[in-house]
């Protein structure tokens, strides 16, 4: 057969190591498609002399720009016979990209263990971004359920990696020309700094986004992410939802571009704890997020930055004034889609309230 | 709060500067969006040769994405809380933009005045693009009707600068290389130069676009523009028109693009002298234009070149073939979403009609 | 007349060369709005490194990005009153493109046959593109039948060209850089090379992608194509189909992209033999496709390269599993939408099946 089936659980092989196809030099077009599709206006990546005055070569490109085209490559070999992406863990933004570079991904199966029903199993991998230089761009750890392609075939020997419950601070990176000294505050769009931050706040994103099927199957396109789900309305009319879902990564970057309107100085993303998408998002709902500052680290060395762990909850049609989010119970009211924990890097400093702007 | 709630009528004084968020590198990516979107024909900004030929380094960003632009920078602290966007006057396009160029912008507040109702004011700016030069591409004044916070706050001195009616010819700027003389009207689209229009002239540019939500959406957020009423439709549902509003300027864009037929050698414009977006327009619609030539003016030192005073109006789901426009009671066709008075610059010259292709 | 009416019958003479309008730059922008809009996930154009890889000095642009740009830039000229596009043939893909080259079109009359009912006839043009330094970069025969401006009007003496069956290898180009040798099969994102097809196999490409209107519109304004049928909901409501038609190109892309899934080493387009758009496309089709090997050919002086003939059926609404196409009688089932027989070059090389990833 000439066409990629997509691997199945047996074909998983315990430090099997993946490269994946199709690099990707990454170009001032996806910067643009990736403002013009999530409406993200943070600073840094879109604006070259802002990004000088911080010490910058030029802007670099969006974290989850990055993060969505490495998790792209990924897709064709990992999650294409995949029911489920059950989690993410350890993940971590390294060198900063810059339009020209180009990006190619590698994974290796970490994890292997099949379910109780012999039909499925779990895959775990840690897949690995790197620039045409060789440096690591990104790095994540990511499990999904993976089909079996024949029942009776024997189960390996059971391996559940043990997963890191966050990144310490010491794996988050900026560049070491980064230098903050200057920053405007006028043209970062927020006055306020990590020093305004209390651990416990909880910040409403307020704006609310409406998702179109046009505008998810773009921006996955865009990605190279040819997950089956979130392109064929012909197939998924018969499907569990009767329509396409839209690809968890999108729903990330809105509720990423939203939270500008209240963390425009979180310019880094460090890295992304671990992450649920709670519920399928659909065309036509509208997303709304919502932040808590869980913890408040400084940064090794760096008296001028700190990092800030957020969760970021992301509810559809349903405005977050309530900051809506896991009960007790762990469960999540009906309007959460997603619960992401990661962490920023923010400058340090403190905005008394009452300074004219 | 973390959030930015956007100005209120109180927040402005007569004579504060605001120096707006997210300086935007222009980016090739940026220009491919545009004419993606909106479907611009003209040559200048499309192709690096053509512009070569008539005295560019190579091709510029077309006029109103820079408009966009700088437009889209203001928003935040500009109109976020503007119940209308009353008017524009005295708008010039100044240094053309090339892709890597880094656009920011300031405002100026030059106008205030309460409404009798004490619970809206009227608030006008004259905002100004620059580049990373510091060079004026684009200067403009708006006015917008604004939320007050309080409707029992005191008014302030009411002042409503003098605005001007038009945009005098000594401040329509092309740059010095610019040099016609060899333009090939073969490439440029269109035989017809200045000396061919003639005062009252009516061109029906024929051909019609229908608006989608992702069109508008995806252009809107490309300027990063994040007025709400665009975006939500879970909001706006409840709204006063049931559904999302199209940003005016992605209409200005369409009737610009159409008026390539019937103004192909128009390729600079050069003023807004004023503008009316007279209905909103919504996803479904289908937008047509036409134009009328209200002036004929020379251009100070260049008897190579010409303006022309335009009035373009665009209709929804009416084709121009009746030259729809307000009555002598000021009254607009309900078919009738924008009536622009702007000056291009073309080319001077007459091509015989019968000069064979 | 301001306006473009665009070509009538009449207006065509034997042996008439248009310089065709609007050159364009071909850059960054287009290329990921090209990727965003198809989902191409072909290697060569999506990489500089890979690339480099195999001979070229940077990622080309994809051949039907180019193909795209060029026929867009005709449509003014040649199809503007066209009732349908007949057909295509000898259409040869010469020097590759990059981005910053900007390409023009020029088309000549070689054939005009009026039809028997007086109102219509057929125009056949060769069409060329040529990037800045005048080499061809593609090169195609088209014909038309355009409706005649009066029925009355005297028929010219009937020209119907001879058309080649199909393009010569000996017009296949390739790079005389390219050089296959460190191929990298993971990278290409796939092991199957020219020994390992055969005459006859087919090849079910699997995925389906739903069309969205502001998708194909999008694509079709990126290309400058204006014809009228794509845009213009309020007209096309009371056409021939009550909706928007979808640019024959478009699905052309999206079967070509879809047919990485089998064929991700044939990074090359050489030529397009012919071509038929069985049946119109509309928004809310979702496209499959599957391609049959008619015929494989070396490449002469090139003992390391293999052109594969292919025929891709693109089906709406129909996974294409049962390989539909024409019967017996020349008719096609009522899913097909697109029957292209074209050729491509592939690395030669037989990859066993069993080896290991």
């Amino acid at each position: 057969m000439k066409t990629n089936p997509g691997n199945f659980f047996e074909d998983f092989k315990l430090g099997q190591v993946i490269r994946h196809a199709v690099p990707r030099t990454v170009t001032a077009g996806d910067v643009a498609l990736y403002i013009g599709l999530t409406g993200s206006r943070f600073a840094l990546p879109s604006s070259d002399t802002f990004a000088q005055s911080i010490g910058y070569a030029r802007a670099p490109v969006d974290d989850l720009l990055v993060f969505h085209l490495v998790f792209g490559r990924t897709v064709a070999d990992i999650s294409l016979n995949a029911i489920a992406n059950l989690g993410y863990a350890d993940c971590r933004f390294g060198a900063p990209v810059f339009t020209g570079d180009t990006l190619t991904a590698t994974s290796i199966v970490i994890g292997l263990k099949e379910n109780s029903n012999r039909e499925t199993g779990v895959v775990t991998v840690r897949s690995t971004g790197v620039n045409q230089w060789d440096e690591t761009v990104l790095d994540y750890i990511r499990w999904v359920m993976v089909r079996k392609r024949d029942k009776t075939s024997p189960a390996p020997e059971p391996v559940t990696p043990d997963l890191p419950a966050e990144v310490g601070v010491q794996n988050f990176t900026v560049p070491a020309s980064l230098d903050v000294q200057d920053l405007d505050l006028d043209l970062s769009g927020s006055r306020h700094l990590w020093d305004d931050y209390a651990i416990g706040e909880r910040i409403d994103h307020v704006d609310g986004m409406t998702l179109e099927e046009s505008d998810h199957m773009t921006a996955t396109r865009l990605y190279q992410n040819n997950a089956k789900v979130h392109f064929n309305q012909h197939s998924e009319a018969r499907g569990r939802f009767g329509k396409r879902l839209i690809y968890g990564g999108h729903i990330i970057s809105l509720a990423r571009a939203l939270s500008f309107n209240g963390l425009g100085n979180a310019f880094r993303i460090a890295a992304i704890h671990g992450g649920r998408h709670v519920a399928p998002s659909f065309a036509g709902d509208t997303i709304y997020a919502w932040s808590e500052v869980t913890a408040k680290t400084e940064m090794p060395g760096r008296g001028d930055l700190g990092a800030l762990r957020l969760r970021t909850i992301a509810a559809k049609d349903h405005p977050c004034t309530d900051f809506p989010k896991a009960g007790d119970d762990g469960k999540y009211p009906e309007a959460v889609v997603l619960d992401l924990d990661y962490s920023v890097v923010m400058p340090r400093g403190r905005i008394r309230q009452s300074s004219a702007r």
